[in-house]
């Protein structure tokens, strides 16, 4: 028997994009079976390279090149509330949109791209799952885990558990970059939202959307931020 | 001694996109020159090829495909506004926005994507002029003209004036097709609008937006749609 | 035992007006009916002689006479919606409107009017059939089926069946008329969005709406628009 | 010369209406000029018989019988607006939209019919009249005067000049009526608001524009309800 | 065994402030106590000293005072809002809003502060019974009942039973007070509602939260308005 | 002869409450004047105590917690706007808000409150300076200048230019606090912004309107961060 949960997943714009269609389909089937299984989902996905191609695209102020690349997210999560079955086909474009399908919506999910200028998608799924109460936010991300530095050092080790303090101090040793669509900082910022509200964030590699399935279902994932002893794997 | 004009650009969804930038950076800067010339300017730009792959992408009814087609039409739309010096950064997605941005907009151009499943972006660059009362509307598409088959035919003539019930003719005698984002029937439409509100349509190469300046500026063009008799060239 | 449908019922403005109250108020208690046998129902009603009324007495372009035109029918829907006891008080104004009450509503019919300038509530009525995934369209009209040829020619035949492309044919052949509040033009547009959805379209005779009932419930119809062969009566 | 005056005109819905559509475009010219003779100007335009035909028609609560009559004095509204030439397009339909519209317009005249259920068109052009910070309100209206009793009556007189409360007073004695679309008790409110605010309401009989030209222009008017003291003719 | 019914509390807004948060929460938990007993619950929220404080603060005209306190009533609204737990967490800020809101909810509280110039957070009880339907509005207040004269005079005697008209006598003897936050006018506005939809006020003594539980569930009140005779204690 | 600039200013919610009534007229009247000697000007109110207060009361999750505290803040942004002469009187509530308002206004200022749980009203500064491409955001707040400790350690000294990384280095450094209404973190956000726009930053001491006259005509400030290396008083 499963016990019924409440979830935001957060999704790489690298998976819903139209240069992969059957992981799109793959992951609407897998989201919808989540929401069949009785949890309450809501859904996060990122940009993407067709955010980075037209952030690169407009001649203007970082504001509105952080406004399209929301935009390019909003077109990837249309993409995927479009495919799904179990999904309300208006997305969310303000913090007013947001608390009226919060609150009149029964037993859908409710998918998001970014919602304003200056926050990561990473950190829009902190920020729902805050409002929303939620037990868990998976992170369905290009690496598999969080490592204790770049995953492309030899050395990194996978972490298990992080506490928000460990995995703050891993992010803030790397240099932050600040160009819109390069998110750094403002993951930083996510982890600030996740340990006020104490929320943990199960890190699991997002090529599989089995992988984000295991984690509301079986507990199985890459990496735990949370309020406990980081753990080395 | 010029004379302003009221007037709407149609820009096919090809021209203004990601795969070409320097072509977006140079039709901001004909149309920001269209606007300081003293012009009122209003622009609707298509969805292309980005259009093509989110429309394929989703696995949905015709209505949401349209949805999508149109969104990513206001991605393009979005380029070209927020590059441009002098435009409404905010792009209308309904006619109750695009009433209130007219009334209240004061010399800077309007930048529409598509507004409604059922409707191509050329209807609504007719349903715009018919709001606005322009006096010419300015295709830059694909082709540098009408011709009286399709042009790929080598006997194909091209028309430099042709009436609305004339070019409603070669439209009609091609196949008509349904899918989202082919919208030749819905140019039928246009070209009804167009007809029942008099407005003439002028068709430019839109590869070289000096096609478009020169339209307004000079009045040349491809071929011109209107009430007068046709005219091979 | 009957079996749960999902129906866009189309009906005409002459029918729901302050000409005749009682006719509203047995539509209102007939739609009722349907929504508590079970039925997920859409309305769209059309804009009648007060429409004509109102877009005869501006003196403006013909956008904004098509939007006049628009909300008297929304006008007629709020009468309806208001006196049924099974609706959505809130009318949408736009696709966006539409998403959200369609996503969020339970067991309530959404009763719509038009929804832009050039488009017939007839062709709103086949959006909505499209986004909802209808397999019916009930049109009650003020004619009780199609025929072969206009209605008052006394040789013109009645049709049972009839398939997308014969209906088209049909009235292709008659004069378009582009005036607003006459959408012949856009009943062709209409026909082409079924047949891109293969939507059913049945054909009432409006004036009492019990054939709306048996149109829904018993399979009664007029004509029906279809994609299968056609069919004299 | 003239001077420059920021000025609410009120106008029954008698007179804007398809049943009189000559004065509908007098109306509109007149109301041109005075903007174009440099005056601030805001419009209210009542239900009238419209109005009233759907509040009878509807079979629903008091609510949204207002609801439907302040519905079908948009329609009004938008007559008039179409119909102008310096109007603003977009009807306010909110408070919000209203401080939109006044913050972002530049003269242009704001056209609006009612606002919200419990309140009449007339006290919506005394609230709008406190926002904008009007001089004057022009009440176009059926009868060409205050008077001391109801015109019916023939020992009834005529009052130039009456104070807030003295015309309080006289509309008290009358029996309230309750029902929508009658607002006797509202004008009790609109007085309240004048007189919180001070603002005088020119009352002229609203069959021909000229008298709310020549009120605005010249001073001349039937009855004046202001601060000062009660006169009679 | 109780009988589920559809009510709206008005509750003063002196009782739902950060002057005693004990009480908020009190109020809080009676309400989602009265949800969970089955009843449909609208509750509005007075604006209460904070409201006066801002109303005192601008240097404004007397729409933009009474705009102010409308916000201040809607932060109260919130704090209700979000510490009950039932609720819907979007406080209307429009009839549209309130229409929406209505028509999709399901069995949550809505919870409204004042909506717009010129009407009291009483009026808008009133309005929102109507629209709902509702059999009792309780007027949780600083006083604990009706009262045939101010009930600062020793003489003054209280009413159980007291018919609108009655009501409406009592307090028009009183002066009527016309600046923002003063809403003596307007509760005769609110009484005329009443007495037109025949909707009975039950007042109770609001700084108790168990006063509005009794009214509701045992029919207990400090006086009832309504259509019957009246009736001294 | 001065130069226009378009400059953001950031007010501390201690300084526009009802708690200074003098002060909150003062600031109209100085903001007016710099409107008036030519400036383009945008102001952000913060939500002081008022905010603290009602985050205090309600019981609910930290998303709730911050929203209550930018209404706070919109309260506060709404005295100042409405007493202000040449100001919108509309509050931007979304990003959507913003770019109406900031592409329709002439030549009034924009009044904001804080906009989006996750942000400070200090990052709504840094954010709209981003859009609207200011070439100054002054901060008027309660200290004089920035310290290189806090100012309550005896050993601070203030410091005239500081460069961004120096700002973030010195706030890095003091402890996080995470609650709703509790920024410094977002404070890291807001530098983060203005170094990657390389927006200077003033310092001023709030307490009076005539600091921030200074700052801008005259170029007095306590410190400037800014893109300089760092130089102490």
């Amino acid at each position: 028997m499963y016990v019924q949960m409440k979830v935001v997943v957060k999704i790489s714009g690298k998976f819903i994009s139209p240069i992969d269609k059957p992981l799109v389909r793959e992951y609407a089937k897998t989201l919808d079976q989540i929401i069949e299984e009785g949890h309450e989902l809501f859904v996060v996905v990122g940009g993407g390279s067709i955010a980075r191609k037209y952030i690169d695209l407009v001649n203007s102020n970082n504001f509105l090149k952080d406004l399209i690349g929301i935009e390019a997210s909003r077109l990837n999560a249309r993409a995927l509330a479009y495919t799904m079955k179990h999904s309300i086909k208006r997305i969310p474009e303000s913090i007013d949109d947001l608390l009226k399908l919060y609150s009149l919506n029964f037993r859908k999910a409710i998918i998001s791209g970014g919602l304003q200028p200056g926050q990561s998608t990473n950190a829009v799924s902190l920020l729902i799952a805050e409002l929303v109460g939620a037990e868990l936010v998976v992170n369905a991300t290009t690496v598999d885990a969080l490592y204790d530095k770049p995953p492309s050092d030899p050395t990194a080790k996978k972490l298990l558990k992080v506490s928000y303090d460990e995995a703050l101090r891993i992010l803030s040793s790397t240099q932050w970059k600040q160009e819109p669509g390069r998110y750094e900082l403002f993951d930083l910022l996510s982890l600030h939202i996740a340990k006020r509200s104490k929320i943990p964030i199960a890190i699991v590699n997002g090529s599989d959307p089995l992988n984000v399935y295991n984690a509301i279902v079986k507990g199985y994932y890459g990496s735990l931020i949370t309020n406990e002893l980081s753990k080395e794997l």
